[in-house]
């Protein structure tokens, strides 16, 4: 692997695999994993973010959500994101699923974590980050995701994986 | 903007912009579009495909998708990798949401387009690309997310949202 980039948020990394007789040369951008989480209050209430996205120029609703650090666990990660933006503390935290956000490009795996026993503290946002918060019903944001109010896909994977087993249970017959 | 990287897939630029007094740096990853299928044939059952990632450097199994060539409208580009991808044609194209894949890094939009009345025809393979197709039930894909079989966001997603539509209802009560 040949490293083509190297940034403050992800790098870029060049190489070539051999498969079934063919040899197929990719670029990796090289980034660590993230920590996805859906806050759960009462009255299937949860917490979402307005984040400005630079790359964007503007702000999107999503899900809480960040990297984890250096030799931290993916729990780890979300009890620190969720506090840091959202001011939340969570008593539990139950893992979901994982996926890949872009298994082209990335390595990179998302690990989506329902909180629940949520008690409120202060945030502390990273100082590039602007983020609100709103509670709404899980109703409504699934509402918002038919609407084109929600177009982050990790947040609609969630809610929607979410909601199904919740509401409908997970088998369809 | 300027140019950091620039590859065959993709390149990288890295920028500032001010927001509320604040002026952040950010590297973005310059990409094509997305369009994602979900092919439905006759009885809830659905295409999908095992698919070599060079990245992973393995298979993982994913919705057919591919990026848009330079011009093509989201349902020319669906119509086209479908084709491709599976060899099957679709009479109908349905757009069910449009989603940002990775926000933090990409303008990259993902175009969900469920396609149905399909018929077969050939594959036409990209020389990197090593595809092999499923036909399952949309019941078994969805406790393959739950295995953990299925580990790909866009998929995820796409089934979760389509899966809920279909079969529950779009509203929570």
């Amino acid at each position: 692997m040949k490293v083509s980039y190297k940034g403050k948020d992800f790098s870029v990394a060049e190489g070539r695999i051999r498969k079934n007789g063919k040899e197929i040369a990719y670029a990796e951008v090289v980034e660590p994993d993230v920590a996805v989480i859906l806050p759960i209050l009462e009255n299937d209430t949860i917490l979402i973010e307005r984040n400005f996205r630079p790359v964007l120029g503007k702000f999107i609703y999503e899900l809480p959500a960040g990297h984890l650090n250096r030799g931290e666990k993916p729990a780890e990660a979300a009890k620190r994101e969720l506090a840091e933006e959202t001011g939340y503390r969570a008593k539990t935290l139950k893992l979901e699923f994982v996926a890949y956000s872009t298994p082209g490009r990335s390595k990179s795996k998302f690990f989506h974590f329902v909180a629940s026993g949520l008690c409120k503290g202060n945030t502390h946002l990273d100082k590039d980050e602007i983020i609100s918060i709103r509670r709404i019903k899980i109703g409504k944001a699934l509402g918002m995701i038919r609407s084109k109010q929600i177009m982050d896909e990790k947040s609609i994977a969630f809610l929607e994986y979410y909601a199904r087993g919740k509401f409908h249970g997970r088998d369809i017959v």
